[in-house]
């Protein structure tokens, strides 16, 4: 087992099922390698084809629950790197997150939202896992998740 | 005539006139080349400065006029492309894309409009067209299109 | 000083005090530097922690009002790249960006804000400043300012 799947198991979290894996047909990849860099394709709270977390930040869902959504989010996007890469201990370095996010008209607070991502990252991979990030907000969202994260990541 | 676009014809599809030769001003770049990637600029479905697709899916539009626009778009980015390079078979793969759907609200098939983007670029170039994709939604979008469509590729 | 920080203060313009100056804690990096690009977090029209324009365009701001703020968000920008890079030159190229406009139902003119970010870039690198762009609308904003952008640099 590798050095951050022992982290996910010291903090008692398990990845879910790969989108990939789901039976679903897509023509994008998940996960695309190019010149050392790991592109990950926009990612929302999935176990599998299944959303997980539902509804609008600030009227469905409070902020601690987007919180958690976005860590979701994180969970579904380390089980799609894992597929692609074999192992997650080929990252080295997060460049770069964009938090979409889909809240009530009003709401004003999408970081503490996306945060629930970049804390699960930095829990992971320490410095090295501080990434430059956004967090606009979305019109209706894919599924109507409360948060899709794309993000860039280097390997080796 | 290079390999992509002798597909196009083999398609029955044309290329618009590129939206920088519309006569309009304007201060950014279509396509940015850097070290080997071209950085697209988020493009709509327009002939020249002409919108083709107006309105909001679910609403104005259903999925498949979406679907139409995604694919119009990617016309459109085909055509900045190709005033920039030369050739689109200067592009060897495609990494990422982004696709901001203009849609009402309770809509929640994003990837299903984004897929008239990505299925063009994958009958294109097959394999090396299959990216990495995020299908957020947008809240209210240049001229009042349903997409925009912005990407990065690999060219030689 | 500088030679961009020269044109600055010729434009009569005044960097604003960076975000992470502000005593506020956050995970993530307002530039994160890798294989000679910066990427750069979405800012907004800030003065350290505080917003300096909020609300909707065209409902509580008109376009002109808009510009503006994006303009501010382009300075934010500059004082984050300095904290980063010590000095503005080492920014050689602008490769992208993505400006997300918070607008009123029904607008339509997205480009006509990010405008204010790209004229700023473009004010003070001349042609290498320059570079491919996304203006698609956001949901609800952090802080409610009406423009986030975020961006890739090339340096040296």
């Amino acid at each position: 087992m590798g050095r951050i799947e022992e982290r996910l198991e010291q903090l008692g979290l398990r990845l879910p099922v790969p989108f990939a894996s789901a039976g679903k047909e897509f023509n994008f990849r998940l996960v695309k390698v190019h010149c050392g860099l790991a592109y990950i394709a926009g990612h929302g709270p999935f176990d599998g084809a299944t959303p997980l977390v539902q509804g609008r930040v600030g009227e469905d869902l409070t902020v601690e629950q987007g919180y958690e959504a976005a860590r979701l989010t994180g969970l579904a996007i380390l089980a799609s790197l894992k597929l692609e890469l074999g192992s997650l201990d080929r990252v080295t370095e997060w460049i770069r997150a964009v938090g979409y996010v889909q809240a009530a008209p009003g709401f004003d607070q999408n970081p503490l939202v996306v945060n629930g991502f970049s804390d699960l990252i930095v829990e992971l991979w320490g410095e090295a896992g501080r990434h430059a990030r956004s967090a606009p907000g979305q019109g209706p969202s894919p599924s109507n998740v409360p948060i899709i994260v794309d993000a860039i990541a280097a390997i080796d």
